[in-house]
């Protein structure tokens, strides 16, 4: 490969590393954010309140959109925030 | 309300505002994700990648489940990361 293409090849390298550190970043906020929601689970029947609250839900959607600042779309975020609602849902 | 009742209605607004606080912390590496993603997008057809790589993508499962300390499953990981790499794949 020519030395450009290695310096390329290096650099995609380089990118992948840092998104691998941030996969692990974002890894920890999701089981911070399990344990939390674990913790309201366990003091909804305390208070007579049903386990799923799709008001709740759409108020996690708005709140994710206002912190956006791109580049992903707040559909983005939805799609994503859809499947880890979901995903705590099950634990 | 009982009082009980009162304190574990305010206990669960507490969890809830540090959740959004949480949500906030993984829309930002979220996007810092899909910003490194696109930068490297950009950099595969000067070395003749393609676009799409599936061994990357199981790369990225293995390092994501070993970077997991729980309480989430590497089995949940996954299927949020699947859904993060369709969305990434999409933008």
């Amino acid at each position: 490969m020519s030395d450009a293409g290695n310096d390329v090849e290096r650099r995609i390298g380089e990118l992948r590393t840092q998104i691998d550190d941030v996969d692990c970043r974002i890894v920890e906020l999701l089981n911070e954010r399990a344990e939390l929601a674990l913790a309201i689970r366990e003091l909804k029947p305390r208070v007579q309140r049903a386990l799923y609250d799709p008001r709740r839900e759409e108020e996690i959607f708005t709140h994710v959109a206002s912190c956006n600042k791109g580049p992903l779309y707040a559909d983005n975020l939805r799609e994503i925030y859809e499947k880890i609602l979901h995903v705590m849902k099950e634990l």
